[in-house]
């Protein structure tokens, strides 16, 4: 089997040389374990954290080890009760071709029910945080104006979508035309902003606001930076923040130390939070999965009735992981960027 | 009657000349409308923002106007059927010895069920803050850590003496040997820091961190500044800051710029919001005054009973309001800061 593993820890944006190809041998399942061979992984922004060695919500990965992450596969081999051979699994195999683990740690999915990949993308983790975030850290209002940043990632989609469908205005930013388009056709945005076009936030901002005549209610935070510096000062009364990432400063050093302006601009953020009367609310999905099963209950007859779109970027070849995860980065992907493995 | 106008628009702190002392026309009441004898007016932080030109939650006071403010009083002339001449009214009547208003703008006071100052402090606006933050977005449970400045004023007061009832470890921090003292031996806290002996946060936060060694739940933010400093890096997951003021910074420019540190701290408050999972609060108890009857049910037995304690700092004549206030924005008030008139 290959594996990825971490070579050196990244100063800013990863590259080639901080991650390492590895063949290693396929181990045997022990009692309980399962072993897959997996068809698709998942390429996620928050694995640049676990790059950093600093204190997060998460253990960095050592160096030497394979890189963190989520996939999907065929079971091979089984030694436990639960899993038989030919059976889809869903788990934290990291990057890597194949992957063994304990039955407890993994989740069986039916390939019926929707394709494979959906389960890393819109029916998976991403599509999880926006249906969670928005539901239930927005608290949407039908006739409110929502707005969203990587607009067509699997999250901002998810959020967008769902904006929609509840009656709310829901505005997208995103790095492209092509994505402004996709955002604005297929996943029903009012409309889509290019952050390209605009040099920082203040120009974002201009824009922004003529979009958004009746302010910002809801500003769903993935992204930061100049999307951030943009949406606050459009923040209504009573608006509400779930912050779920923020995708623009995860190369700009641990704790963000660099991402920062020329000013300190904390008093004004806060003072912000305060005359507004803001809700910001920061979350880490894995730690409300006791809700995953509602979500999928809820979204996954959507998806299968076409009722709610996604789009998928697929990659081939573990080898090309390093490459298309520092894309991701900077926004090169298009729509839930996966790995097809086997 | 004699009232306070606001001179000129200060610059950094408020200095004499920023008010005028004036001698009008006592107004007589036209249909509805009540003439009032203020017994006390109130002093209170958030007046410095309505001397600034600046976009907030409230208006501006207007140059030459009457500085903005409550007060308490004896009713002299009515022309209401609501209020007899020797009621007791609790109004906006501003910095004045007298105040005219439509009954529908008062709120009748009995002055048998606690003394008459306790509607300004402890069962006014400031004690209302403190119950209603305190509740509603601490989410407060037994066993937890809360840390409040100001600890010895009434809203820092409140929230302790609550947190203690509620079993809750509870840190104040004030500026003085006297008010920690006051703030343990009187309103139950388990630790005071004096600000004062401490350079900055970072100092602050060392000593604060070894009164809080399971780290802190809910940081009641009335203060900001280098008690923010300490406190942030303390907060646990999943903690909790509502926010109703920003004491500190009031001076320091209407939109904060000039309070700001050296570097851009944004980026990191962003992500510990995020990394914590924090849920920060801004909230204006004016527009809560639905739960205010709730608030008067539930703590006005206890002051009475001599559960909730309180402590005021009482000023005599109008013409000394001015040097009151601009030591209340210094801290030197001993306690809720009130005026006597009359």
């Amino acid at each position: 089997m290959q594996r990825i593993a971490l070579a050196s820890r990244p100063i800013g944006a990863p590259k080639d040389s901080d991650f390492r190809l590895e063949t290693v041998d396929t181990p045997n399942p022990q009692a309980g374990e399962v072993l897959v061979e997996l068809h698709y992984m998942s390429l996620d922004p928050y694995m640049r954290g676990r790059m950093d060695d600093a204190k997060s919500y998460a253990a960095p990965v050592a160096l030497g080890d394979t890189m963190e992450g989520t996939g999907v596969g065929r079971v091979i081999a089984s030694n436990s009760e639960k899993f038989a051979v030919g059976d889809f699994a869903f788990g934290q195999f990291g990057w890597a071709t194949h992957g063994c683990k304990p039955d407890t740690q993994l989740r069986k999915v039916d390939p019926d029910m929707a394709p494979l990949t959906t389960s890393l993308g819109v029916l998976g983790m991403p599509g999880f945080t926006g249906w969670y975030g928005f539901h239930e850290l927005g608290r949407p209002k039908a006739g409110e104006t929502l707005v969203v940043g990587a607009a067509t990632g699997p999250v901002g989609s998810m959020v967008g979508q769902l904006a929609k469908a509840q009656g709310l205005r829901a505005i997208g930013i995103a790095g492209g035309n092509d994505k402004c388009a996709l955002a604005v056709d297929t996943f029903g945005f009012d409309h889509c902003l290019n952050h390209r076009d605009y040099e920082d936030g203040r120009a974002l901002k201009a824009a922004l606001q003529e979009l958004c005549p009746d302010g910002v209610d809801i500003y769903f935070e993935n992204i930061a930076g100049k999307t951030l510096d943009a949406v606050l000062p459009l923040m209504n009364q009573f608006g509400r923040i779930p912050i779920c990432g923020m995708i623009s400063w995860y190369n700009e050093g641990a704790l963000g130390e660099h991402a920062g302006g020329t000013s300190d601009r904390l008093p004004k953020m806060w003072r912000s939070i305060l005359v507004k009367q803001m809700s910001v609310n920061g979350f880490i999905i894995s730690n409300h999965w006791d809700r995953f099963g509602k979500f999928l209950t809820s979204v996954a007859p959507l998806v299968q009735a076409g009722k709610i779109s996604f789009q998928e970027d697929i990659v081939e070849g573990l080898e090309n992981a390093p490459r298309a995860f520092m894309g991701l980065l900077e926004g090169k992907n298009f729509g839930k960027l996966i790995v097809k493995l086997n």
